[in-house]
């Protein structure tokens, strides 16, 4: 019998819809959790009480993060945790499946190895990691990051929130500044269960997504200055417009991505100064967002960015500026552990597609520390960060039976 | 001998020197007197007693223009006013004389008249007009367009401020609300010097420009919406980008410009929501100022315009709005002043250039009503609204001596 079969979907569901009330309130839409406010301590309280149920381990580290370990034999106990996880801090008026449930999900799960009467080979814990969000505090996925060595406790203690509190004393206000060390729970492997947030699997009527990379980022900044004048007695040949330099730029670079078809462009953000309807701007500063899940195609987009500045601020007689903000090289999951979510997918007759991840998740963070993968399942109209974000519940119960399934498989649990 | 000769142009620079004075404060480079402020009633007030001096018949209208005006033989004195003008408000942090110049020049020259001793065969008068920079109260030009006939007292009186505060009200509270109806002095014939605001008298060394046309303008606010979504998840291929679009517009409109070598195209604002570098944007809203001296090619430049929204708005499944926020028709000036100025600058042997005027001025509303025309000297670099702001004493001397004959040789007078 598969360990699915011990499963209890509608706990799943109705601790979704709980968490999903925590951070309401009447006057906006979705629900606010951000990351060591009193709505975030609220959530943590709860998660914890689910977690107490199950008789877990709890451990709180010293960023945060959350986790409750079901221990093995007494003689395992020392063997690195499989762990489940994801996040329970949203962004500004969220929707209710980003993070949570791949936390509660994994919460199902240990309760299936409970229910089982199953005593696992190795510790099994769920982990709930903070701020993935990074609207409060940057960077974002910083809880996952710290576990993985890429950020000190003291570093996050001193980050300065948008609300300008700082991480540490939110962290202590709110009751979650624990003492253990990110990172020193050894993690054997590392799965996390996500809803899509893209539109590839809801269009494919697929119900499964086994990630096998997460495409890399580039972020930049680009500042273009020129000089400001009269838009009505200036001639176009005395001209040095950043705005034009700008828009042919952004133009291009849609068309050189279409023409890879796997670069991803973005021009999220677009600002003019002065800023005025008769005046020639002074300055155009403007971000790019370049995805790609080859390293390469992604040095290959930054360069055609550069080159595109180049040719067209020389045309123009204007000087160009470029600020990295971010930028992640493409995380390849581990191919075993994709294997076995394709596996069993297909045991229980579940289509199942092998795809990209095109946001970044925890998951791409411990990826650096462990074996890593990620489940995903559809995402209405691919909508995310909305109140409108929805998912099936009929796929949320597939992506947790995929999930529990792989965890049995992954332990080599036989019932 | 020349009324010309009469001319005491020191006390043009001084008078140009201290209007430049009057609100300045060390925090802020440049002078600001916006409309109906308190830095705009003070320069009214030294305007009014350097009226005074010359003993001129004082007038302020409803609206707050201000007229002094040397009398006539009081046989002539029922004719229509032959009338000098521009205005004293000024933008934000402005230079010294935007506006200034032609009221002052126009004070230098009734001096002048004064001086020879001579009386004008019909009154012969100085304006400053009310809020021709728009700043503080739009729409701008609002003085000489209530003159014109195109706005009513009541409606110029209910007006809002950028401020809030209203425009009736500030003009009593600084003391300028007069109670002759704007327009009822008839002009006979209308003339305004004015600095060029542009590069190309500057560029070619050339001291005067005789403006026969006054190019017209287009101002639209375009709004494109397209869908929010996230930008490492939506394949290019399913996006509403309405970024992409704009660029695209933008980009092909300064090729359009480019190659008529007379239209003008300008993106001087330009804005993206919700401006989030991990968002693709769902609109985008940018101005564009279209200028042209030909009316023809003005309304083809619009129409080129709407061409490229359509094509790209439906190439990517985006819509676009746009709202009309200003529209002028080209204005022709008065062909027989024009020439008059070219026959004033070759009798005093300096070069002049017949141009086309890029910025709008005072001088456009009243050509609906009376023959009008312009009269340019240089900008240094073409550089306006800015303290930068710069016309060498030279050149504002030549302009005035070619106003004070142009006036002469109007009015007839032989001295």
């Amino acid at each position: 019998m598969p360990l699915s079969a011990f499963l209890e979907p509608h706990i799943l569901h109705q601790q979704l819809a709980h968490m999903a009330c925590i951070g309401t309130d009447m006057l906006s839409p979705g629900r606010t959790r951000l990351a060591l406010t009193d709505a975030d301590k609220l959530g943590r309280d709860q998660l914890v009480a689910w977690l107490r149920e199950l008789d877990l381990t709890i451990h709180i580290d010293a960023v945060g993060n959350i986790y409750g370990i079901l221990e093995p034999d007494p003689l395992n106990s020392h063997l690195p945790v499989f762990l489940i996880g994801s996040h329970i801090d949203t962004v500004i008026e969220a929707g209710a499946y980003d993070g949570c449930y791949g936390v509660l999900a994994g919460i199902a799960v240990l309760r299936a190895l409970h229910a089982a009467g199953t005593t696992p080979p190795r510790p099994v814990g769920v982990v709930a990691f903070s701020n993935e969000e990074g609207v409060r505090f940057q960077p974002d996925m910083l809880g996952s990051l710290a576990v993985a060595g890429g950020l000190s406790v003291d570093v996050v203690h001193a980050l300065q929130a948008t609300d300008s509190a700082s991480y540490g004393t939110e962290l202590a206000r709110i009751g979650y500044a624990g003492t253990l060390i990110p990172g020193s729970i050894p993690i054997h492997e590392y799965i996390e269960l996500h809803i899509e947030q893209g539109p590839i699997l809801a269009t494919l009527g697929t119900p499964i997504g086994a990630v096998h990379t997460l495409q890399g980022i580039s972020w930049q900044r680009v500042t273009i200055t020129g000089t400001a004048n009269h838009a009505g007695t200036t001639p176009l040949q005395l001209r040095h417009d950043p705005a034009v330099v700008a828009a042919q730029v952004i133009a291009d670079l849609r068309a050189y991505a279409g023409a890879t078809e796997s670069t991803l462009a973005t021009v999220g953000t677009f600002t003019l100064a002065p800023n005025a309807i008769n005046v020639i701007p002074h300055t155009a500063t403007f971000t790019v967002d370049l995805r790609d899940p080859d390293e390469s195609a992604l040095l290959h987009a930054e360069a055609h960015l550069q080159s595109l500045l180049q040719q067209y601020a020389i045309s123009e007689g204007v000087s160009v500026h470029c600020d990295v903000l971010a930028r992640f090289s493409p995380v390849i999951f581990a191919a075993e552990l994709v294997h076995t979510i394709q596996q069993v997918a297909a045991m229980q007759g579940i289509a199942c597609r092998s795809m990209v991840s095109g946001a970044g998740h925890d998951a791409q963070m411990i990826a650096r520390i462990a074996p890593s993968a990620m489940i995903f399942v559809p995402s209405r109209e691919g909508i995310s960060h909305s109140p409108a974000e929805h998912t099936d519940p009929a796929h949320l119960e597939a992506g947790l039976r995929v999930l529990c399934d792989v965890v049995a498989s992954r332990l080599g649990i036989a019932i």
